[in-house]
């Protein structure tokens, strides 16, 4: 059955290291709730369900917990492609200069206007996108929604729209 | 057949005055190209599409057609409810004020984080939600996307999300 479902925000802040020390799951000794499905653990586990490949199109990204997603499933081989916004790429606590770092393919759109897009594309397959930034306020704090689907009418403008906007943005 | 596609924005500027004087179809002598469908003409179309009910949940309202749209469907007894942020609804050039003076239904949200949304729903059946805020610049520079769907799977979490932050935001 296609997964079709909407998300909102803000998520109740809960432990998520599970998702990235799998042997840590009933131990962990953090002070946050455990063992809790949120809206952002959803979100983590649709993006940490790619097999081959992530693009992901977002204004902001600074979000500690998705930025370690991305390093994990880069550990894995997974291919990544981020395209970001230049204006918001060098604010502070951006995790762009630490997926550029461990080898992570990085676009900024450097033209005057917004790159205002909130999507990614697991395995060309699976689009999560909505009103939410990649950052703990969007995700912590302010009323968001994303919506995520495997309907291939919803999935494949997103798919085209991406290369569209990755090729345009080539530094070289 | 369900209606189910995306809209990718900037959008080119075209007339779209054939959508509130039907008369002047053939006969407008504005500079801008005529009988042209654009992105934005799309959304205007679906917007002015409701026949019962428009609920718009938006962070900023600015653009002049989409709030011409709106004081159609009001005009014709639609019954319309804006929600929007409080931070946002007093800024330059917005709209909430005009809305508000002919009548329609504006909630703002007051508490201290950002209503983030950027959906409407249309006769409680078609759901029109993306990264867009009702905005010329997201209109005519962004890069911004609009998905718009009939699917019940999708539509129905945001009818009720609409309706769980609007009781949330009475005012009385
Ligand atoms: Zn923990
Ligand atoms: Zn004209």
């Amino acid at each position: 059955r296609a997964i079709n479902k909407v998300l909102f925000f803000p998520s109740e802040v809960t432990c998520v290291e599970h998702f990235f020390s799998p042997l840590s799951t009933h131990s962990c000794l953090c002070p946050l709730p455990h063992g809790v499905e949120t809206s952002f653990s959803r979100l983590l586990h649709y993006i940490l369900s790619a097999s081959s490949s992530l693009n992901v199109c977002v204004f902001s990204f600074s979000e500690v917990n998705l930025s370690r997603a991305l390093l994990l499933l880069h550990s894995r081989g997974i291919t990544i492609r981020v395209l970001t916004d230049r204006d918001y790429s060098a604010i502070n606590g951006t995790q762009i200069g630490v997926l550029r770092k461990a080898g992570i393919c990085v676009r900024c759109d450097r033209t005057s206007v917004h790159m205002h897009h909130k999507f990614a594309v697991v395995d060309e397959r699976l689009l999560i996108t909505g009103s939410l930034n990649w950052t703990q306020t969007a995700v912590q704090r302010n009323k968001e929604n994303i919506l995520i689907t495997e309907d291939p009418e919803l999935v494949q403008p997103f798919v085209k729209e991406f290369q569209r906007l990755w090729l345009n943005n080539n530094p070289t």
